[in-house]
């Protein structure tokens, strides 16, 4: 942290500041300019978090240097983290193609969209059996009926499943049957949800929160991994612009930053970046263009009968031609399927 | 809803349109002009919400003219919700003043706070004994502990208070004790706990998300509506935008905007918006300005020994002399308070 | 600024980085830490901004801990700026209010709206003769013809005026005509024009960039006082968010954040910050209750015939009820009119 | 245009609506629903705009259906544009590397970067001599000595040369020398610009404003085909959004949406986008992955003394290597160089 004090602050304001610092067991290196007098502070990080400096008597600004987050930083732990389930492995310099519905609204349609994305080469399936709403009216998901159903496609077409959890209730319930947990945009910062799952031993995805920065998404990601579940998958999923042609704006950015950040594997998601079906297809060989791990897009065999989302959802066909290119780029990249 | 069809859209697909709309039950009212035939839906806007139109053949675009929320609209409701708790009215026409330390941390600071407010002329009480941190490593809060202080500073300063709850979980426990139960800015759309909230008989404050749109907030007191509490009051705390100068920036349009769009009585919060204690007065006066129905506002005797949000809270004295003005302007303005 | 080196920095990288502040004469203050190198360099703002410190090996962060204005800061200028046109004082610590139609389009119009704001208290009247629009095809104003109406209304109704100057070849005719020059929000950041204002004898509205910070708004009236034009007025008239409910966010916050980084006046446009006529009194009144130094109106007599941006003009009539709450208010307030 | 009349509107305000738009040759449908009535208006958009139908009595909102731009979109000219310089094309079909350093310094750094970036494969060189900046006294380019450094280099190195303008009065003097003309992301809504190089006979690459929705950033583009030059390349380089970690956020959604919207070509800049070296590989291969016609990117030998921008220059061994990968994923997705 660096604290700039004011132009005219006291002798007396700035030995406050660095007794508060002293009091945490922090070192002070105080550094009187022409102008004014800044004093950086070293030591725990959070400790230092807490103190309000910027209330002190004397201090201008204080400036974090440091980042916030430790547990999920690349510093604390150099080589990227692999995540297998069910064999499938998330991390490891392969690209990672995780599809299917939006929801679970049927046995037809989920199986139907399990066993084509399957076929064109997806690895893990999605579809949500629990589903958050802006509108208390909307359809809300099967909820256990639906993990029941994600439980068979899985026997039956050999993929791993995730599937969305909204309330730390459900944890358990949906552990019970899922390979991987979601937590959706809307609770990324739902920290008693993300205490709950980080106690599980299943492994978690987290979205992105539409309009979280970089920096509060890896706090998010750090409550999960203080509990004790190191195994999180981060998905990229668009932010929250002044831009209202696409639903969102993919930040395609944040993949190569939080690959420096951090070494948690990082997904990007177009379907709900966009919210568009035909801007699916460039944005995920976007993904893929800048080191992502993977992409999750929903697949929906008519997607103008979807009860969800049908808007972004890309027909099992479409995504057979999207596996394709995908794989025609990956190729040339060496980078493994 | 009006659905723009393509200006090469078939007769074909403007028939599938009209017919998915006349399946729920909807009038559909079709415009063909020189270049676009535009289709006008009308029926029960939640149905309509949930037809995938931009996902159907031959459509643009699908344009939502009616607002999504109904319960809390003003047009279902013509006359101001008014909420009383222990002889406070909110919504009434009078100004309410709500003011405390942000965190309860200690039975001291906590009574010398109270009864300081009072004095000034508050006359609801806040604390919050769950914390919600972007770091996990920081102070979460003294829990049931501090409900337990604040139900006693209650008795002893005779105000009612209001407390944030964070957990669907801890509902009940929050509700045995507080007045006003309050959803914060990080879980204005945890729908699981709307809903939880939304199952008492305690009025609700509910903050706004830093990042959502008056329509999105509006759904979400509709979450709490629908479950039969009907006592909501919006809180406005600022919203995310580009500028870094203040921690967010207070939506002071939002004020006459939501008391158009709503019946729902509408606090502003300027300790939480401006992140800095010197701007809190000359917000809270604009919030009074512009027609809310009062103000929510941290202070705390020693700012730069709190645990929470030091740098935002106010003095005692501060707080004192900014309700004198609050009192001057309002008189001129003749607002009771 | 502050240098944040890598925490793998070596100390010939450290070296380079004082070495380079050294070079253009700055003092470099090296941090040790237990993590991390921190370099404090105190010298030339601009000499220092010039410097690519991100691009040298090692740095991880630059961090400016000193504003990048100089001229236009209350550091520099510890008393506020004053302007006075034609009697008319603002900056003074009254309250000053500019209305008349937002362009001007005809002769009965302009003086129609001039006699009415005057009489209801306005003292500087504003009217554009040239209008910067975001359609080629839309109305662009009457050019000079329009100057030479305001001039007259101007003597008419012994009022000065302001008008908008888009193109730095017309300065000097907008010049020779408005007592005060106004810069619109889309050329905040058009130095050329900035540049010659900033050469004229003319006093000088700088609208905010409705998507520039603070500071980069300082130092755009930076570019016109550094060439010798010290009378500067600036308009906060509403920021892009993501909040579609009105045209755009009004940044209360920046009054009073303003008064403290800066000497120059402030006003508030409601008008074009909302866009909506019945939001226009409620934030004319939050504008005065924040400490602006007045405020500026668009009032017609027949909006709905008006040529440009007729929803967001007040009538007369509306006008002179809001001058009265104005009046109410200020007189509690101790702000003389 | 979509008039929604409000919930009690009479017949009276009705007409008054249909007369307005009558009265300007436009056709009105008029829809009567359950709950409201709504008004549809098919004519000439722009004469549509200039109506202040939200001004109207009754009327709650109106939505504009048609894009407001005309001559740029995809509807009026199907094939897309294909521009021409010195053998180079651009937007048929092929990825076009534009590259160089950020400002003219020097003619041996600019001589050393032309030389590198035409070995690797740039078939257009950049490079300014007049450079915008937010602070006043920062470096401001070396003007026409600039602009005759860029032209020798085209002759020595065989490659047009693109060089922004910033001023309507420099437009004839940047056009007797360079080959396209730049407008920079702060001059894009600067009207009196754009119509001035509109009238010359020059390409021109109209940068998006880094807070310019693409709607408004196409009617930039329509200013400049309105005055008769046919010739413009539309270059995305990021936007403006709450996330700092990088300067900008590319919006790579932009150009899928584009290539929908208009028939003028699309480049991305990575470089100004993310304002850090590292990133610029990575993003350059997003745009060609979502079918950009091309990249530009700054190249300069010497980041760290760069005088404008070094932080975000790449080294041309860098250059070099992006463009090997560039050539290998162009190849695998059919795309020629």
């Amino acid at each position: 942290m660096i604290i700039v004090m004011k132009k005219d602050a006291t002798q007396n304001e700035i030995q406050t500041v660095v007794n508060r610092l002293e009091a945490i067991d922090c070192e002070a290196h105080v550094s009187v300019g022409r102008f004014r007098t800044v004093i950086g502070a070293v030591g725990d990080r959070n400790q230092i978090l807490q103190l309000p400096l910027e209330a002190l008597a004397g201090v201008e600004r204080a400036v974090p240097v440091m980042r916030s987050y430790k547990l999920v930083s690349r510093e604390f732990h150099e080589s990227g983290t692999v995540i297998e389930v069910r064999g499938v492995r998330i991390g490891d310099g392969s690209f990672t193609s995780v599809a299917g519905p939006c929801a679970v609204e049927s046995r037809d349609v989920l199986f139907e969209t399990a066993e084509a994305v399957r076929a064109a080469g997806a690895t893990v399936l999605r579809g949500d059996a629990f589903k958050p709403r802006t509108s208390p009216f909307s359809f809300q998901g099967l909820k256990e009926k639906g993990l029941i159903l994600l439980a068979e496609a899985r026997e039956e077409f050999d993929m791993p499943f995730v599937a969305e959890v909204l309330d730390p209730r459900d944890v358990d319930l949906v552990a019970d049957y899922a390979d991987i947990l979601r937590i959706g945009t809307r609770n990324m910062s739902n920290f008693a949800l993300l205490t709950e799952v980080g106690r599980t031993k299943t492994p978690v995805m987290l979205k992105r929160g539409f309009t979280a920065t970089l920096e509060e998404w890896l706090n998010a990601a750090e409550y999960i991994y203080k509990e004790g579940n190191q195994e999180i998958i981060l998905v990229e999923r668009g932010i929250r612009t002044f831009e209202t042609a696409s639903r969102n704006t993919l930040d395609i950015t944040a993949v190569p930053l939080l690959k420096e950040m951090s070494h948690l594997p990082v997904l990007v998601d177009p379907s709900h970046a966009s919210g568009k079906r035909h801007l699916v297809a460039p944005l995920a060989r976007a993904g893929l263009a800048v080191g992502a791990d993977g992409l999750m897009v929903d697949v929906h065999p008519a997607p103008d009968t979807a009860l969800v989302d049908g808007a972004q959802a890309i027909l099992p066909d479409e995504f057979a031609e999207l596996m394709r290119s995908i794989e025609v780029m990956a190729r040339a990249l060496g980078i493994p399927l």
